[in-house]
């Protein structure tokens, strides 16, 4: 099995780590940062903290080097999802299926619109770029994935990709409908990403007063558009939001949007608050909180350019 | 007539150099910064900018030593005003009328906690301190002043004052019922203030994409908790924010409390957007929108601690 990770970031670089440790697959992964590709090339992919691993991964800042693979792990951050398939697809072509690690939702609609055959996924695993070849692991989880509706890799595949990702060290669970996982995440960040983004609130103090309620309200938005969509949550975010509060979980933890905006750096909010406002404007669910968050956070990023 | 000035700050400051120009006026000052009083005791209480004044006013940090006054100006940001109207009270406790030119709803029901004859008051004029004793004035404008309905000053008393004003540099205007104009500068400041705050833009940034939708939709919850109050407004808050967003009028300016936010200090928001919330919520009128910019704001005070 050859798999290319599109996007080695942090999340994209546990993927190939993981799948690298197998004999049977062999790993390419396709970044823009000429410095981590060149040290994944002369060191390997080295990852450290919750796992110590070094991968040998074949890595490249051109796309025209990928060779024909079975399958894709999209790990760009959203907004740059359509232009990394754009440039990436020609690997896919000839019956490659492709499977989105991202956050938010609407990525696979992007995917799709580059290749045939798609999965949808979703995972709890993070992490952040120690130095160019170096991750480090902060976060231990699951992946759930599962065919994308409308334009859907069979479910043999969705297992196999499953089965090699949970035997190279990331459990991952194939599903025939990744979505309730996907939307419990969703709802779960569109909550604590933005308004850690506006506040600069760790997530354990999103869920006290004086913002409790807001991030409660804003979830309960994201389930009335995940119900108009026939989507069945696999667990509550609102439990999840309580759970990750303690303080012996992530109650210091700054929302990854937090981290962006600090950083200077674009948001995902089109795919995360946005998505949940576009998603209910086409089963006719308004989300007024999460469109007044979502231009708030654009606001934000136009104050910070 | 003697007047003392409860918060000699920017617009505090204003009145009272202005008052201090007429030679049937006495003007006191009651304000906290120590040196701020010390200067003008000193020198007089010196204004530059839009006009230029030196008051004769006596300012004092210890309110006790505030005789009995016919009138009170109360201009201390409205979180202090219950604490500032406890500490001055005895100074119009035998016949003396206190008048907010404050920010915001909510600072006239606090003062009649303490003052039997209250002013309903919305100012327009605006200023910063340059150093102690010296005061920037950075916009003319109209103020308007009517009797408290639940605490009135008599109608004859509100037109002295406004008479003092208008003669000393500040047009000021009696109305019956200032609630019109209050509202007016409520529902403008609920969207350009708590905007601001929580994405660093200027007044004129605000009132384009990504964010008019947002200030307009913030601005309708206003205008409906005004309707249900029998509120008239006496000019359109929305034609004031476009005029306001002109690039020779405030384009480049930053709200209030993106200053107060960006120097670390309290904001108004609980008289502002959170005032919006519970005048709505006693006339049976939800604002969402308003609620979560308070809950966003207040979570922003907290994240700056």
């Amino acid at each position: 099995m050859r798999v290319a990770v599109v996007g080695c970031g942090a999340v994209g670089s546990l993927f190939a780590a993981a799948l690298a440790q197998l004999d049977d697959v062999e790993v390419w992964a396709y970044d823009l940062d000429e410095a981590h590709v060149r040290a994944i090339n002369e060191h390997g992919l080295r990852i450290t903290g919750a796992g110590e691993l070094v991968g040998r991964v074949r890595a490249t800042t051109d796309a025209a080097e990928l060779p024909p693979c079975d399958f894709g792990i999209v790990a760009v951050k959203s907004m740059y999802t359509d232009r990394a398939m754009a440039e990436t697809a020609h690997a896919f072509a000839d019956g490659g299926a492709a499977c989105s690690v991202q956050n938010g939702a609407g990525n696979e609609e992007l995917i799709a619109g580059h290749v045939a055959e798609v999965i949808r996924g979703t995972t709890f695993p993070a992490g952040h770029i120690v130095e160019p070849g170096l991750v480090g692991w902060d976060t231990k989880g699951d992946t759930h994935i599962g065919p994308f509706e409308p334009s859907p890799a069979p479910m043999d595949k969705v297992e196999a990709l499953a089965d090699a990702c949970t035997r190279g060290g990331m459990p991952t669970h194939a599903l025939a409908d990744a979505r309730g996982a996907q939307w419990r995440k969703l709802i779960f960040n569109s909550a604590s990403n933005a308004i850690g983004a506006l506040t600069g609130l760790t997530h354990g103090r999103i869920a006290e007063s004086p913002t409790r309620d807001l991030a409660w309200a804003v979830m309960a938005e994201g389930r009335a558009v995940a119900d108009a969509q026939g989507i069945v949550l696999d667990r509550s975010p609102e439990e999840l939001f309580d759970f990750a509060a303690r303080k012996e979980i992530a109650y210091d933890h700054k929302p990854s949007m937090l981290q962006d905006v600090e950083a200077g750096r674009a948001t995902e909010i089109d795919f995360l608050n946005g998505a949940v406002v576009s998603f209910g404007e086409r089963h006719g669910v308004d989300a007024p909180l999460n469109r007044a968050l979502t231009a708030l956070v654009k606001g934000l990023e136009r104050g910070n350019e």
